[in-house]
């Protein structure tokens, strides 16, 4: 592609004719109204106007059209759409981009579908946004973890703990050996658990287990704020030697997480919450190929995207495409770990793995090492000793036959899985 | 309602018995995962938990139920639910509020449709949030517009001026008298005609009207742009004597709408591009009247809302229960001026005001301006006469036969109104 233009993808559904549509879509994207004004010369629609690529019909989705659109229900068609958008018309800027790619069009009569699929941005991009500063290496690093899955966990109940509760179940956490551990993105500073008294309350914890084993797990504390709040709770965690901080991406708006990146000296912990509304309807909003570029050109060290058997809407293949994705190379960027979590237990490392062919995830249980029936050590031995054996080739049964926590925690949290 | 909590209604659609499906919608949202925890103690559970507060069945949408719910399509009923959620468990803080009433909960899988319809917010949001700080009166007086509806227009065409020519198109209409004028929210700072190259094109412009007619013309720059950007984008306009920013809400996000809100000594006009993915499922997402109390929360002094006959999906009945919204108080917050736009032209003024029985409303008319076949001196005469017969009791035959700029507006862009 040029250097000087962005490609947007679209799956787009409508009953005009199909190339009618995607020339509205162009339009009103661009240098469009719905009347052809003066000054709207034919030299300046050739250097701003965008541009249908391509345009290739698909199967129907069998979804109720959306509503307000225009024409006849039973004449809808769906197709797969790339327009091409100059950059001189935006820059590369991350809320101006999204102005062109991600604006009023899905708001267009001409619509009874549009979804933006993904996102080829030219690389003048990666010279405003540095992309991730940590990525995989700084993160297995900052914890000490330099091969297998990073195991990680939520501290539960998500809210309503005090700091001095908290502290007790970091302790247990990291003692048992854990990697990483957040703070749920329910608990960010209100005033029952403020995020200062928490990281005063964690942050001794695990220096004390620090200093006697020499490994530092992580942890990362939901400073998702007021804009103007952000800098001074990542300096909070900074100060008191905390090593990661979580943001929610789509709480604080992808600009407010690019705007952390500036500011920040830690790895960031990107929570997808919200994300849903964003994502779910199948036909309109964004999929999470784009979403996920957006989110990483932000500066996301870490992203979620859900896993296996979770408790959301996402299917299998689904999470395992969203993995897939993160993984892919973005600009020159440092890679970004995807977060799996949600119902995730040591059952499942042998798909997971079987799936993904790394180790370079952040495998998060909340309820799979909390409500492990010997409690968290237990829990997070059950994660390593299931993840060890999946990446050596010993079947889910050997690790089993061989492990009392891997055996309990099957019998309370799952069925058997061979 | 209690000062200490917010009420949230949704729209849900679900295959699980009702009460099941809100019960696990407040259980995600506040103490809950998929196992009870160590130290999920009954006491905490009180305090903590949100609560159903009631639960009234609807009628079915008829929409396809969202992907990956869980259970039977034929068995889906939908209800009206309303949460109350403890403040204590984020405090006041707009992104903390999204990740309790806005965050996981789209993803989950009992539900088959989900829609936050409206959000009741204690004052301690208004003691942290100082609201809209110029509004309809402010707004007024900056313009000189005491009175009658505000007229105003978007640049045309949206992109691909330069500085000099925007210049023109801007002596132009404000020589017409027009109140306000808006860049298009696909014009922010790119490379091609950056903010401050129009900012000191523009204003000289209006300087000089100004001093001759003793009216200063309103001009909307669009300062969208990355976060760490935006103060000094605001501190452009300003030092150059403009007197209006715009900020597209959704691209900055309303937390950065909030942050524009804190640095401002200018009215903000709230763009809403991006909008219509959060809000165009009609069981996905947020409804226009929990969003807009979220950005007038984050400070906006105007709203759009679209207009009547736009070019957009929403029906007119939507479009006037949406200025109604904007115009119905919230905490004590100064009003805010719901801006009408899309397809907009003298001709809609009389079911305009019929429908919304005010004038404290910003009409945008871009195409039914800068496209009147007289150019946009007669086409700000015929949006005035339209408004000010429509406000004075003459119907719009009379009007019509009496001026010639709003004859040719219906020669040129409508069907004769009777």
């Amino acid at each position: 592609m040029s250097a000087q233009h962005v490609l947007a993808t679209y799956e787009i559904e409508t009953s005009l004719p199909l190339e009618h549509a995607a020339e509205a879509l162009a339009g009103e994207q661009s240098t469009g109204t719905f009347i052809r004004v003066q000054r709207e010369s034919d030299d300046l629609r050739a250097r701003f106007a965008a541009q249908v690529v391509s345009l290739d019909e698909l199967p129907l989705s069998g979804q109720t059209p959306l509503p307000g659109f225009r024409g006849d229900a039973h004449a809808v068609r769906r197709a797969r759409l790339v327009i091409r958008f100059p950059l001189d018309n935006f820059g590369p800027s991350l809320p101006n981009l999204l102005a062109a790619v991600a604006g009023n069009l899905f708001e267009l009569r001409e619509m009874a579908g549009i979804k933006l699929i993904d996102l080829d941005l030219p690389r003048a991009f990666a010279e405003r946004y540095p992309g991730p500063a940590f990525g995989v290496p700084g993160t297995r690093r900052l914890m000490s973890r330099d091969s297998g899955a990073m195991i990680g966990t939520i501290i539960k109940p998500s809210i309503g703990l005090a700091p001095s509760e908290l502290a007790e179940v970091v302790d247990e956490l990291v003692g048992a050996g854990i990697d990483f551990i957040k703070d749920d993105e329910l608990q960010a500073n209100g005033p029952h658990a403020p995020l200062e008294e928490r990281i005063k309350a964690v942050m001794p914890v695990i220096e004390r287990h620090a200093d006697r084993t020499g490994k530092k797990a992580m942890y990362a504390f939901n400073i998702t704020d007021d804009i103007s709040r952000l800098e001074r709770n990542h300096d909070l965690v900074l100060e008191n030697g905390g090593t990661c901080i979580m943001v929610c991406a789509n709480l604080v708006g992808l600009p407010g997480l690019a705007f952390v990146r500036e500011k920040s000296a830690l790895p960031i912990h990107a929570h997808r919450a919200m994300l849903g509304a964003l994502m779910r309807s199948p036909q309109l909003g964004f999929g999470y190929t784009a979403w996920q570029k957006l989110a990483r050109l932000a500066g996301a060290d870490h992203l979620h995207t859900n896993g296996p058997r979770n408790k959301f809407y996402e299917s299998d293949p689904e999470v395992f495409n969203s993995i897939a994705d993160v993984r892919r190379p973005l600009l020159d960027f440092e890679s970004t770990v995807p977060v799996l979590s949600s119902g995730q237990w040591a059952g499942l490392a042998h798909e997971t793995y079987a799936a993904v062919d790394t180790t370079d995830l952040l495998v998060m249980a909340g309820g799979g090492i909390h409500g492990h029936p010997d409690g968290a050590v237990a829990g997070v031995e059950s994660m390593r000793t299931a993840w060890d054996a999946a990446v050596s080739g010993e079947d889910f049964a050997s690790a089993l036959s061989r492990s009392v926590p891997l055996r309990r925690a099957v019998e309370a949290l799952g069925g058997i899985r061979a």
